[in-house]
């Protein structure tokens, strides 16, 4: 019997584990779910025969080894920054392991070792950064087998709202993931892309205006904005020479350009505590950025200041959340960021009947026996519930099938990975159909910009 | 005969060391000047019978310390950080210690050892910091002897043009002290202040749309935008509980909204290097910062960006500084703050014939008997030439006077200080008064706001 250690019982991880326990009889297979709340690990594993839940200390050394030693596979689900933890006692036990979370520095240099200890340590195989890879390098690569040359790469992705859960709310969003990051996406340094082989930049106080549309069949129109850097891509898919290199995030059309106004205001500083803010009201929050005056309201200031109309979508969004409001913050020694975190959560925190919805969509130009074209391929997954949410589906079944690849002997290779290979990317992408988690391709005319 | 040891002489030290050798014989001083570069020291000396010029190598303890040992005062017109290792000697070996530089937390760390040595470090005694301090606590002192409630501390310099220079020279401005420091001026975090009593903070981008003007009798209308950080005044002015506080920069009306065009685009981000910059022409640099477009110019994409009007002033500003021009920049693995410092250097260096102008301005509300009144407090000073500059003489001679009133006993407590007392500002302002550096006071009724 193969034990599997799941590390982590987040919300991310209901598909992941429901894969693992379903498919625990026919592969023989033993599961054991830890978290620090063991309560997590529990709500996961109850009724399974072939699963278990423990709590576990990442910090207690003994423990770790523990746990570890006793299984073949290893699943973390911790936050990005723990993962090396873990991935050493990996290395040092001999057991493979998996995660969604992007390569750190500190992973990367773990190569060599895992190599010698024979050990696959397979990363970024979720959603973004996984499926993105797989689905990108799949076209990517089938063009490059027929002789194309590839003039563009696009690549958006966004965990947004089903269409049915988007009524009645004017930023047509609600929080599906980490809502901190939400809140300060896009922060840390100037935005990097190549358009025809022109350098661009935007520094994060412009970035929410400088959006892109797209249409996808059968779910209306999205925006994209720009992810933080997209240059290192080139390197990963092997696009060094390529004229258009950009990455981005979805969102429903008018999110970005009312999403600014916390930008210019500052809003979403994180960088210093605002003194006074547990008495402070929303109301007040806001009218820290406007310049002092006497009589004027806090509505009319932002709207000079920042040029927004008034009967505006811009206005109407921020009315909705009722950031004008008397209502007490109630945090004390609060950043900018955790304040509006804390007032959009009362707003876009997702209800019980709410589900969620991942979009992914590439958009590939290229020049082939003389024709230039242009492949827009999407997918978009809905999810069922607040727990089994399209984010956790496609973040947790590439994880859990990669992980049944590994300990099957379909994935082999000892290293550090992210899924960019065909033996890697074919059978996972296979397989996520099943599970209604498909790409449609449309093929037309490059347009280029 | 006194010995003193002038470390440092750049732009900033020719009054400073004209003042020390003009009063050497009077005062029995001998004057060593001293820079890594000797023939800059050479320069200040030459011809003068009580002053020699020296070599000096920072890095070089043996040699710094020979240096010190034999000096009675030592005035260091170093980079600021570069102060803590001159002081360290200083207090070792007995010497006081007079710089113009803000108080590092290193520096003020050595306050205890001072003291126990008996040695006196005075530090932010030039013109901001330093004249700023002795007029804004000579007039404080003076209203609170008086029993008056302050209601409102605002304080403003600007390093600007003598009115005959600005002509031709639509931003009225050059460069009259460290370049790199003028385009990345308000970086690095949010500027704070406060304003009848609201907490107020102004995110970087949006820095240089809020300003205010001011006028000076005969020097016509300035604008100002805020400090970084002026809540950190409370303390030093011991005006913790006044309900306005705000410290500025000077520009002529027009600058800052000119400016803010940099800083929206990006152009003044110091935080990663562009790819290819030395091939790169002025026009294809503010190309990176606009969307790709084939056909499109670049000016009419930055006029539709950033909602600048064609016949505007703003359009004229930039057209002046030749940014849309086809020249090399010629730098290689440069910042875009790099390349703007590059770009704004061939306009705004100053020419033999320039002159500068140093402009302070205060505002201090208050309520006295009843009455709610403001005080206008405002100097300028005008430079001679591109040596003999107003930041040089401003910089310079409160640093000199304040040194010789340590040699010869009159400013006498050791320790870290700044000049924030009677006992220094009095005599300071008055013997500056001598070089034509004089507040003219207006008091009128009280604004606010």
């Amino acid at each position: 019997m193969k034990q599997i250690l799941v590390i982590g019982a987040g919300r991310s991880t209901s598909y992941l584990i429901k894969y693992l326990i379903e498919q625990s009889v026919e592969n023989n297979w033993f599961i054991t779910v830890c978290d620090r709340d063991i309560s997590l690990a529990q709500e996961h594993v109850r009724g399974a025969g072939n699963a278990q839940a423990e709590t576990f200390d990442i910090n207690n050394e003994i423990h770790r080894v523990s746990h570890i030693s006793k299984s073949d596979l290893v699943i973390s689900m911790l936050p990005a920054s723990m993962h090396p933890i873990v991935a050493r006692d990996c290395i040092a036990l001999g057991k493979h392991m998996v995660t969604a979370s992007y390569i750190s520095n500190e992973m990367k240099e773990l190569a060599p070792e895992a190599e010698k200890a024979g050990v696959v340590l397979m990363n970024e195989i979720g959603v973004d950064p996984g499926i993105d890879h797989m689905s990108a390098m799949q076209i990517i690569d089938d063009l490059r087998g027929k002789g194309a040359k590839l003039l563009q790469f696009e690549s958006f992705t966004g965990g947004l709202l089903a269409p049915e859960s988007e009524l009645n709310n004017p930023w047509r969003y609600k929080f599906t993931w980490n809502p901190r990051n939400v809140v300060v996406a896009g922060q840390g340094g100037a935005v990097k892309f190549i358009q025809e082989n022109t350098y661009k930049y935007i520094p994060y106080h412009n970035l929410f205006r400088r959006t892109e549309y797209m249409d996808i069949e059968g779910y209306g129109r999205f925006e994209g904005y720009a992810n933080r850097d997209s240059l290192s891509y080139r390197e990963v898919y092997g696009l060094q020479e390529i004229p258009t290199l950009y990455r981005g995030t979805l969102r429903r059309p008018g999110f970005c350009r009312a999403w600014d106004v916390f930008v210019k205001l500052g809003a979403t500083d994180d960088s210093y505590i605002i003194e006074g803010s547990e008495d402070m009201t929303y109301r007040q929050f806001i009218n820290l950025f406007l310049a002092y005056n006497p009589t004027d309201s806090v509505e009319l200031k932002l709207m000079h200041y920042l040029k927004i109309e008034q009967d505006s979508d811009v206005m109407e969004k921020l009315n909705w959340l009722g950031i004008f409001d008397d209502t007490k913050i109630g945090l004390s020694n609060a950043t900018p960021a955790q304040i509006l975190e804390h007032i959009l959560m009362q707003k876009w925190a997702l209800e019980p009947e709410d589900k969620d919805m991942l979009v992914m969509y590439h958009r590939i130009g290229y020049e082939l026996d003389g024709e230039r074209k242009q492949i827009e391929s999407s997918m978009v997954s809905i999810g069922e519930d607040q727990t089994y949410t399209a984010m956790a589906k496609t973040v947790g079944l590439p994880a859990a099938i990669a992980s049944k690849m590994i300990l099957n002997g379909t994935i082999h290779t000892p290293g550090v990975h992210v899924p960019i290979t065909p033996e890697v990317y074919n059978p996972v992408l296979k397989e996520l159909e099943n599970y209604d988690i498909r790409f449609h391709e449309k093929v037309s005319e490059y347009k280029g910009y």
